[in-house]
């Protein structure tokens, strides 16, 4: 079992009420409960906080971070920023979710502007497992349906993922590569698509079931940290 | 421009109504006109031919073969698939093109089943460029629809491609990669997806483009072919 | 732990006096009890046993296989060679060491020759981590080192790997992917490089440990098994 | 044939005597005319020109900017690393060479630290092809030496690269990822290892050879721009 820290703007729960009304403990409580529930060991953290709730004592204690932000994204420290990417490079796990696309913490990870077409209808979307071989794919079947969600289309501007597991489909004629990881110095990122504000997603099984199995996924063993020394040669350097 | 060979079963064309009514002259002469008028030195080759059309001679002045078969992927003769697997690792592009999915050449190259769903129910397919980097995506723009096509659905049983350059949408609630490139010794190699014998898929422009700029990116430049002795140490092996 | 099942081809162990001495209970017997020592559940198989000792039941009952062979890679049957390939298809991890990268199962996974240039002349082996984020990383720090081994040198004619967790350095001057992984259906596969005959590998410590996190790696989790039934439309096909 | 732009801090240059002696023009006069020798159209540009030479009215000339520099990374400007960056997401080359791998661009568009090992011995460098698929690897053969150059050895902290084309092995042991490519959204990327200003690397055929093809490489057609706006559903949203 992971200790995850569950990251959540909490902002849009507080002044919009159709948001409150599906969430009134804030997005990141459902989340929480979602990775508590398989047996993830959870604390949380928001932007509110002094230090966004994001200190090093948390960090160092965190195996893996997940992120939903969405109208405060240029609120967020950069010292935080500094921090967490730094703690990623270093092997902390990261899931960024939904319009967690456009933080800066993402962007900085990628290197590119992480833009996409989006449309709020409300509409259905299948999210389809393309790599069965992969952890976080565990348990889902071939596909699971969101009866309504904001829809993310193609063209997503990030690399191109190390792993695709997920591609959705969406009733208005789109697709979005949905569920990517990429590796990152000693870190594994996750970005899973979907949990629009507006819908109860992170209540959904699957939804959860996801981002659990990334928790997991993210946490495992790694390589040794970065060690900064330059080294003598180990071997002789004659000409031969 | 590369040299390219269309290679195709020819044989629903012949014994099948309404798929002659589109392809009097076969499927493959449908694509060698699309290969032509876009300035590709182009030849065909048919199943029925003595050695399927693909002698030794044939595939040495072969940059790149493309492949189309359906019925009778069971009678390519083993020594072909041998000759057409040794030249693809030796330099030579292939692009195999929708049902050439279950081809002996495909699956060989894969180590897969290449499985997939399918239904013909003659549905909307509509394509998305996800790779925007790439030679195959020039002149697409960022999607492009199929009014009509067979679906194939996830999950493809095949490797993970090294490229993934287009995603379908189809109708009826599936997606499938549809544009996959994979490197196997000095060959590249793409799959492209569209192209059911009863729609007259391969007169579309957008269909014809995607296989022509799939011709020039497998035709183009590589590394040395393999060179099979081994080496005396480069470099002194005296304990250091 | 993972279930786990070593193969080997135990010929030169038997016929060869100075591999007998190194290994007198057989090649299969010193990679057995590493991974016994890591805390996996471990039987054995060999060549000579009937259908090699991998039998539908054996097979059934094993998360990963590893494989060692040399000599006799011509004298593994069709039928199991068929069975294993399934078997990896459908989820089973797959250990491929050393001179295994000529083994029939491997090289029909792959879909490439698997050639590489080699030397044998007991020269020294550098292992180098360059995924540091990867499981089979853990505990290896940024290099080891193998004082004498048989040397393989690019170019390894295989897929590009989906993940390149270690490169060789050889004395001699060549380098070689030496920790390789590929995902074939839902199946994951590791090559390994290091493990001539002549030489104790399979005892050094670093050796058994590169091998017994990949087992733990090859045996987590997955996505579903391949359904092989076509789809009824699960969205209307009418038009819009 | 591609616009290349050859970018050069010349700050050692002037500055160091031995360095002088080897670049009296700048080293990105030596780059540029091993990509004039090929055929490229060249212009340079260095870091005391206004907006150190990379207008936007240049950067829309240039299909292909080459980056070298070392000791004035942070002198070089936010808003040029900028610029440089939006340039290259939409679509214009990019070849960082050598000490490059800590310029501010390269981190940018990386989301690492890109550090690795270093050591100045001038100890000998052997670079093998990996990639006999890639057209960067045209014409270097199976691998070419560097007699004397400066260590740089792994872990190298960067994204696992798409592609990788190019390792290194040197006289004291170590390996290096040295000719690696990234996608990062329309533009291409590649890193090449050589070129320490203390040796007249930029003066070697092979080295000149593979400059001049990931120019090539990297100037290929490609996708289309991003087009910001936000899609009106295309498929009917009604309940199926």
């Amino acid at each position: 079992m992971a200790r995850v820290t569950v990251w959540g703007e909490h902002r849009q729960e507080r002044s919009d009420r159709p948001v409150a009304a599906i969430y009134p403990d804030g997005i990141h409580a459902a989340i929480a409960a979602g990775l508590r529930g398989a047996g993830h060991d959870v604390r949380t953290a928001t932007l509110e906080e002094p230090e966004h709730g994001l200190s090093e004592a948390v960090l160092a204690a965190t195996d893996v971070l997940t992120w939903w932000g969405h109208v405060a994204h240029n609120e967020v420290d950069d010292a935080v920023v500094d921090r967490v990417q730094a703690r990623v490079l270093d092997g902390m796990g990261l899931i960024v979710l939904h319009s967690g696309h456009h933080s800066r913490i993402f962007r900085r990870l990628m290197g590119t502007t992480a833009n996409l077409h989006w449309r709020e209808a409300g509409e259905r979307e299948r999210l389809w497992v393309v790599d069965r071989s992969h952890p976080i794919a565990e348990g889902l079947g071939e596909s699971f349906v969101l009866d309504h969600e904001e829809m993310y289309g193609e063209p997503f501007d990030v690399p191109p993922p190390d792993e695709l597991v997920l591609i959705s489909w969406f009733q208005g004629g789109e697709v979005f590569r949905s569920g990517c990881t990429w590796r990152r110095g000693r870190g594994r990122i996750f970005y899973f698509r979907p949990g629009h504000e507006t819908h109860p997603t992170y209540f959904h099984p699957m939804v959860r079931r996801v981002i659990a199995n990334a928790a997991s996924w993210a946490a495992g063993p790694r390589g040794a940290a970065l060690d900064l020394a330059n080294p003598a040669p180990a071997e002789p350097l004659a000409e031969g």
